[in-house]
């Protein structure tokens, strides 16, 4: 007989009735019922009941042992009692009468309990992870995400993708956010950095002829903590394509992406399959008043500017004549709704910074309602309701202002979210993909009135040369996307620029000279002098696909050990001091900041040229 | 028609003779034949012979395109004629009319040649990567680490098995090499360590619930660079299970093993099948004068001490005098080799320290030869020719000397490499497994006289807390293992020692006393105060297996893009110098060594306690 067990705790079946078994696990927990102990034995795999004869004498030392203790029981099953089965287990028919018990592990007084529902600091549960690991939902969890990257690189290899590592330890890459840095021992003086994403190295493996790159690469950025952001490392399915436009990256990863959540969201879910939509840019924020659309929301934005031009409405008429927009959020079937409904809405937008929230109401009679509707000429009304196709019953909300850096858009992009939030017309069950493309190339910086890049400026400019030579700046789009799902960015991407003449005036536009790019990124450059193939990619995030099919908002509940939010690992105690000694070997010492200092106070420098995003 | 390609360059045949296709890739060729430019076409896939009408005005600049420019070739796909066939490519029957050219990509003068099996400085092909990979033994190299660990992953689930992934920024752990440190910007003064490997994760992660942990894992040690060791970063297939014995180690690792390796050597190469052998340290030392037997090797190492004690042969006489061992290596059908054979192997003993290399040879007709014999009484010789199997023909060599540190051993285990070399007796097209088990728990330091830890003080002694209160130290064995293949050692591993009061108290017989091992180890032994599982891993060396598989000696061909020898990245310029601005966010400041120092004199600190492998 096996050492520690012959079956798992999920294992017995009233067929394995009389025989001997041995099941290793922890107590889950105990029930004394005089003479007899009820013990849950749970391992990795379930849970089964066993039933210790404590009066006897081999046992006595049983009733003191503590749960999540771990033992050996050696004993046969029984099929329990009728009316004692449970039905929640798989076990749950039998039982094994302990004949030998040997316990492999005491377990001390516990800071918290494992089996239950309780909820506890973040702090404890990360401190003992442990044991915060042994319960059931971070059990699933940290199960849900093994399955999902496993996943995830079965299906890069079906599109014809092979998985390499890149390296760990390597140059400060040009991302935007900071590096962690590693003092070399061998080079006093010098630094490696951990990269922010294996951005550089991906587009060398297309220039080394690699066709279809991807890895689950752990990412590192030294930034802050986020909901949806670990402090430290955090991992991306990196992928790149040589020899592919656009739409061959997004033929690749659609049914990547819809085979994955389909595989991991119950049945009757609703799943974007096939082609997702692809919206440009500047469609998303006027359809959508976001670059990130949630398409279960089924509202959209209408410009409704011209309504209210020299309209009798005072506000908005003003608003227009300075050049600003109204946006106008249809609210189907609102019109019943009481006065506090519009009350509330009026209040949150305060909240969120807004003069208010107004609207109209279409009564079940036709008959235009609310403060507004009173100084709106009913053509003007009509124009509206034809504009955001209203029907009687419906209201409409109006988010007005000036639309520099898309401030109305936007906000009309969250008045979208709340009222569908508020009359409950997000779709359920549902995870909805877009695509969002023609990012523009360049934007104007509102402070130092330059163009600087929007986004990666190591996208390609559609139109190439002919258009940083010939448009306006501004004017010109990049092959950069995002993939957005239920209004989450799971990764930008771009097809990438693999000419240097181009790189180089792409650069000068946003003001960088031919030195700082060679300086900068001269390792890339000079590898597109060699024979580089036209590629592009993306690097969608695991956590956070994760995060959205375990429905859990906190990026810590998806990974297994987790730095807190302050970068600190509380069970092994990191970072820590280190001994003068080893920094003398890596020639750096300690320059704190002195005592008396704002300590929150960083002096960071804007690194020049930066990007937003890898992808 | 695709922009850039509607096959790959491995794809025509004879059969889509009169289509119309685009091609993608690499000028790898060009061959001009008055009028007619033929290029090889190169693409991942293969290679595609275009032909282009340089005489017609529009492909005029072909005539100047430097191989390994980037091209989109557009035209018609024609048999080749009769006897133009190339039998080596598959697309050897057809080329292609070259009817359109659009250059992606063109190449500058190229620091060395893609084509072609010319080799290069080492740093000349590191600092151009992307140009090495482009060559044919490069890309299979690192195709076939791919596709090797893919089937690492594939076999380890299928043994049940699943992947986690384990923190990068973590805290500094005790396996005995430098970490790699990384400081903190939010908590000035402290530092992450990178993980030398995920030992005390996968330890946790058993105290955890996790039944069957694996990870392909990156690991970190700040370590001269050796052949098959990377200076930085290297990695493992790191696995731990939970409940398990030593036996059920090796019996999930080996179908692994011996299945990965059949699938990429050629059909007819010898694999150990089934159940490994094993071989206690101790007999391992005996037969093979190493810990890491090459099995290919027919050759056994005989003790024959006794033969000479008191023997007429004075030099080994006096040796087994003073306590030191003879041991004899047999050479079989050595008899008929010449002397230079014999003063051959004598030098070579001579260059690695010894005295030289005496030898008895038994002629066709038995009579013993040679200035061994000549002084060695007949029943001694016979002894010998006993102990050792020998035949008429067959030579014997001997290693004699003080067996302190197992020393002679392990010069007559270079014997055996060595003799059996020369005679051309190991075995080729095989990979031959074993088990080393029984390593000693503990080993005495010959400079303190105290005993030593002698490998990994987390190993459960076998015995456990009855062996190490109740026997010498010196005879206490571990559950401590080696799995070695040709005679590399790709893994060490181990029983962990899951219980708090053992831990402690073989640590006091190290002489580390309770507040040491709190101090140091205290996450982990925290940890198994709250149930923790007996378990027990490994972690083969990911690389050193692709070495074994490519049959490479250097662990930078099978790396995508590894660091020099000298721990730098050539093409990405890492190490770098970084801005002071940088390193004060960090609360550093650089501490170079004086110009006037000897540079590479580190002052490494021993760490105590120490120990030699994770696994």
């Amino acid at each position: 007989m096996h050492e520690y067990r012959t079956h798992t705790c999920n294992d017995l079946r009233a067929k394995d009735a009389g025989e001997t078994v041995r099941l290793s696990g922890w107590v889950h927990s105990k029930r004394d019922h005089g003479g007899l102990l009820f013990i849950d034995l749970r391992d990795s795999h379930g849970i089964t009941q066993i039933v210790v004869p404590v009066e006897e004498s081999q046992f006595k030392d049983m009733a003191h042992l503590r749960v999540e203790s771990v033992i050996t029981v050696t004993g046969k099953v029984v099929v329990r009692e009728a009316g004692q089965f449970n039905p929640n287990l798989p076990t749950g028919e039998i039982e094994v009468r302990a004949e030998h018990i040997k316990v492999q592990s005491s377990a001390a007084v516990l800071p918290f309990q494992v089996a239950g529902q309780e909820s506890y600091p973040e702090d404890l549960r990360l401190k003992y992870r442990y044991l915060d690991l042994r319960r059931d939902k971070m059990r699933r969890n940290i199960q849900l995400r093994s399955k999902v990257i496993a996943s995830m690189r079965r299906r890069m290899v079906e599109q014809g993708f092979t998985e390499f590592q890149t390296p760990i330890l390597t140059a400060s890459s040009p991302e935007g956010a900071r590096d962690f840095l590693v003092p070399s021992r061998n080079h006093p003086g010098k630094f490696y950095a951990l990269p922010q994403a294996p951005q550089q190295f991906k587009q060398l493996a297309m220039v080394a002829g690699i066709d279809r790159y991807f890895q689950v690469a752990p990412c590192f950025r030294d930034e802050a903590s986020r909901a949806d952001r670990s402090p430290g490392e955090f991992y991306q399915l990196d992928f790149e394509m040589a020899f592919a436009t656009q739409e061959d990256v997004f033929t690749v990863l659609e049914p990547v992406l819809t085979g994955l959540f389909q595989e991991f969201t119950p049945e009757g879910w609703n799943i974007t399959e096939g082609a997702f939509p692809r919206i440009p840019f500047e469609q998303a924020m006027a359809d959508y008043g976001s670059d990130k659309p949630d398409l279960r929301n089924p509202l959209r934005i209408k410009d409704v500017t011209e309504a209210f031009k020299d309209s009798g409405f005072g506000l908005f008429a003003r608003i227009t004549a300075e050049g600003g927009r109204v946006k106008a959020i249809p609210a189907p079937g609102a019109a019943s709704k009481p006065r506090a409904f519009f009350d509330k809405l009026n209040s949150w937008a305060r909240e969120q910074g807004a003069g208010g929230l107004g609207y109209i109401t279409i009564a079940e009679d036709g008959t235009p309602k609310g403060p507004i509707a009173k100084n709106l000429e009913p053509a003007r009304i009509a124009q509206i309701v034809a504009t955001c196709g209203l029907k009687n019953g419906d209201s409409v909300f109006f988010a007005a202002g000036s639309d520099k850096n898309d401030a109305t858009s936007k906000f009309a992009g969250q008045v979208r979210t709340k009222v569908a939030e508020e009359l409950d017309l997000i779709e359920k069950n549902a995870f909805r993909f877009c695509w969002v493309v023609d990012f523009p190339m360049y934007e104007l910086n509102e402070e130092t009135g330059k163009v600087d890049f929007s986004h990666n400026p190591f996208s390609m400019p559609q139109g190439g040369l002919e258009a940083l030579n010939g448009k306006d700046p501004l004017d010109i789009k990049a092959y950069q996307y995002d993939i957005v799902c239920n209004g989450v960015e799971l990764s930008s991407g771009a097809i990438r620029n693999h000419l240097p003449e181009v790189m180089l005036r792409a650069f000068e536009i946003a003001g960088y000279g031919p030195e700082v790019v060679e300086e900068r990124f001269g390792g890339m450059l000079n590898a597109f002098r060699y024979g580089a193939p036209p590629h592009g990619g993306a690097a969608p995030g695991v956590d956070r696909i994760v995060m959205l099919l375990a429905d859990e908002p906190n990026i810590r509940e998806v990974i297994l050990f987790p730095l807190n939010q302050s970068g600190q690992d509380l069970m092994m105690e990191a970072p820590a001091a280190v001994e003068p000694e080893r920094l003398k070997e890596l020639s750096i010492k300690l320059d704190l900041p002195k005592p008396k200092a704002t300590a929150g106070k960083s002096t960071a420098t804007k690194p020049a040229p930066q990007t937003n995003q890898a992808g």
